[in-house]
């Protein structure tokens, strides 16, 4: 960490910093310029409150050298995290789709649609129990029996589930569970990431709308703090000006983590842009910037449409979407297994 | 809600759609355009989903006409809200000064800086018991000991208290609290928001880092659709590109909120900049566009300073920031009382 | 285009609003709802100022459902323009590479690349002459001579050329060049696309920094409007409040205006990171979004890196990039002639 | 300038590294820390083009400390610029307000505009001869004819005259205005700002709509590193998500500014947000917030609404926006003269 001190500072300001910062069990290199004096902080300075050291009269401006995540930090673990779910693995040079409806509605409605994604190529179901809705009047989704009927679908198929948590309470209804969601609304809901921290089951974080590639591996570092290391990072499009997407898929964050972090790192094409016929073209860019798997939404019925999302696909476009994505795989080299 | 329909359409598609809109027991207004064909929905449409609407194939564009917050909107409620806390009112011409420290630390420091802001105008008392930080090594706030302190401070000073709550499992702890706060990264966090909606509790909503104001008011309409209507709304900035400011302040928000809602709206100069320097200028921006209260960071002892974050003022500061306000109050139909 | 009229207006106004629309030459079809008016617009409505209309007193929104471009809309024209430049084509079908160095600086220099990016695989190549640089202090491009220099390596190679206009006054110099740029920061300088749609030469369009699709196809517009219809558009990354990457690409863009638009449209992943370690992983990520090409800026000394963006690649590194792009192109219907 | 290198870098690119910056005539402070070597460069830093050297792959990141901009830098130019037109000044404690139409359309409108303003409080006058729009449909405006139509509204009212630049061969036509506008298009139109740079005439230069304060004060010094140093610099909203206002008006950048320049800066509340109803209490907040100025746009004829934008006043309206501004300008130490 770096801090620099305007020049013509109150050196007594200056000594009661200077000792501060050794109070913390930190190393301090002073370098004194012609219009500033630097401070170079030496030990553990992740643990540094870097707003604190902001606040001083005499601090002009400070620093980070190292990342302020430890745990997810790709430099001390320089090993690929591989987390496998029923035997499908994550990370590393493996590549999964995770398929399945907007919200499980029926048993009828789940079961068909895992038969069908299983048929096409997914190796996971999704589908949503809880789901957070902008409006209240909006369909909050089944709840437990969601959950309930997720796990006769996997019965059925052999598809392991992933399915978002949305409440501290309801820790206990998710232990059958196979991969628990963390939604892009909670990323930073910090009390929730305590909990599933504590669970021993692989998490799904996602990026919240507006949070940078450091504040959500920081959200990652909360839940790797609580014991549970078992984290799959999923982008799905932040918010900027452009109001022809709902979201804007950054992509760049997959080549990006890959170096900041050894933790596997997925991509939802659905939701980023809330039209389904971006989902092709934008599965194929997600598995050309190195993506270790995608999560789509499917639904069964074409004339019940209306009843999914706009950015869901049907079984065929879906298959479709496995089919070209398995050709690319082998080009920057993930496989499909 | 207007929905803009391919002219080309499968006539099919057209008439299920017009079925199924009926079925929600609204009207439907068909006008046959030359390139489109536009349907113009009557009724309760705040309750049709607009994203499952856009969903079809045939669908090329939907408007809402009518605001999805019904609760909250002043259409439906033209008279402003007005809330009491302890004698205190926000809302209609009303103005209040909320301040205290960031986090609580200790008895001495709570109370000492209770008495100082409320002798420098203060009429609320603000402090973190609770703190979302993005790093799980900072410090996370006193929790419960610090709810105690924050009464202890309120006994000596006769101020009410302002504190955030961040879990469904602390909302017992927060019955003898006078204004629960919903912090900015818990503005969508819709399980809490249903639960404060059960308290008979005002509530200080913050805006969201990158919410619109459309999504704030439907996460006030949450509240208030478990029953809870005592909401005042706080602006705290917005993310955007521009780095010389943590966020970016959306003083536009207030007037436009004016008309939008019923429900009264102050502002958080502290947070919105994070540097301490800005809090008087853009205090007095936020009197002159309008708003209906200030909420700031008050830390008190210079000496300490280290231990407050950069936004935060010294009592004397803070007294200079309520004098100049106050001037400007009368100027904007507004009394400090 | 929609327009909705607040139903307690002045009748006056509105009769006013009508007549004002019928005077364009346009019709007009009328529908009274419970709590508004619609007015639905038919004929040439891109020609109507919708901020004119949302001006008016009685309007309650507007809302276009035709695009306001009309030579560039797919819609009017929905053959793929295809653009040949010295045997190469964009559009359609056609996958280019677009390479060289960000600046000009010596013959030796841009002869060397340029054979070294051709031996790679390159069809046309590419280098500054006139710099847009944020800094006045910074190096503001060889001019005119380089230009020069630009030529003497397309001789010496047979690659067409690509280089940036950044002045009207400069419009005679470009007579000469095979691709005119109009660069991100001009999307929007109206004068200068209006001369270059004088102009019987490709203009490789590239979006603005913080500009949405359909203002970026407005700028098409404008170009077209004066009679150069031959026009490549280039994404480069949106300004987004993400610090790691200095813009975000915007991939999704590729999709979508394959839609709106007959034109070609291609991606520049160096400047949009400004990263060349994502130069690879986003070009394969503009493949399988469906791009029509690729302009990346290649380096030859890496003893003299230094003067190189740090978004350059060196010439192995390019050929890598391509070879990886080439394998990508048939899973999309891509061919590289 | 703080470069930070790579601890198990390669001695001989560290050596080259170091040897390049000395050559720039620069000292160099090298401290070798546990995880990283940090290089504080002392000297003339703002010429250091800081994108070359992050390049480097030795190189992790680089800090300016001193800002890249020097003539506009109130650290070497710590008295406030005043810049008198005609009698009226921008800057210190000084407030103006500029007004008039969004076009000037016909002497009738402009002088009655002009004559109105003034009685209204207006110090100067606006108006548009070359007009930016986003479609090359809509009106463009009167070019030259305009400009002479505003030399006779300043005639017949003394008020000296603002007026938009949008090209380099209109130069000549601008000798006689006498405040020269450089748009938000235009920010980064490079070409255009050294021309006006070469003036002797005070320019308005708008902030950009994307483009950070630091990117603004870089533009400002390409028109005095031409030798112009009578700058106004113009707040008028930035792009964000909201859907709500146009643009975000960021009233921080006035305190902002103020410390680190010398320059004067003035708000436009009318631009920003697009709507009428905001321009009086975005006004008063922008007073509040430390404005030396207002430009405000007034339509004349309320009949002809229509032919005015959105955000334009009724000369009525526009005077009640000076009288209550004016009793806000003693609370901030301003003064109107």
């Amino acid at each position: 960490m770096i801090i620099v001190v305007k020049k013509d500072c109150d050196k007594k300001q200056l000594d009661n910093l200077i000792g501060w910062v050794k109070k913390q069990g930190l190393g301090v290199d002073v370098s004194v310029g012609e219009s500033s004096i630097v401070l170079g902080l030496i030990g553990d300075t992740p643990r540094v409150d870097i707003d604190l050291v902001r606040s001083m009269d005499i601090v002009e401006s400070v620093k980070r050298i190292q990342e302020p995540y430890k745990s997810a930090n790709r430099k001390f673990h320089p090993e690929d995290t591989i987390i496998d779910v029923g035997g499908h693995k994550f990370g590393g040079n493996h590549f999964q789709f995770i398929a399945g409806p907007c919200s499980v509605e029926s048993e009828e409605q789940v079961v068909g649609i895992a038969k069908a994604v299983k048929a096409a190529g997914a190796t996971l179901l999704r589908g949503g129990a809880y789901k957070p809705r902008t409006s209240p009047y909006s369909f909050q989704g089944m709840g437990e029996r969601g959950l309930e009927l997720l796990k006769i679908a996997r019965q059925e198929t052999g598809l392991p589930i992933v399915t978002e948590i949305m409440s501290e309470r309801h820790i206990d209804q998710f232990r059958d569970i196979d991969v628990v969601q963390i939604g892009a609304r909670d990323m930073q809901n910090f009390q929730l990431l305590k909990e599933v921290g504590k669970m021993d089951k692989p998490i799904l974080l996602k990026r919240g709308l507006a949070n940078t590639i450091e504040e959500w591996l920081m959200s990652a570092e909360y839940i790797m703090s609580e014991g549970n290391k078992k984290i799959i990072l999923c982008e799905r499009g932040i918010r900027t000006f452009e109001p022809m997407t709902r979201n804007t898929l950054d992509l760049s964050a997959i080549p990006l983590l890959k170096e900041l972090t050894h933790l596997p790192v997925i991509v939802d094409p659905s939701h980023a842009s809330g039209i389904s016929r971006l989902v092709e073209p934008m599965s194929l860019a997600a598995a050309g910037a190195g993506a270790g798997g995608l999560m789509i939404e499917v639904h069964n019925d074409p004339a019940h449409a209306l009843c999914d999302g706009p950015q869901a696909l049907r079984p065929e476009q879906f298959e479709q979407v496995v089919n070209k994505v398995k050709n690319i795989l082998p080009l920057v080299d993930k496989v499909y297994d």
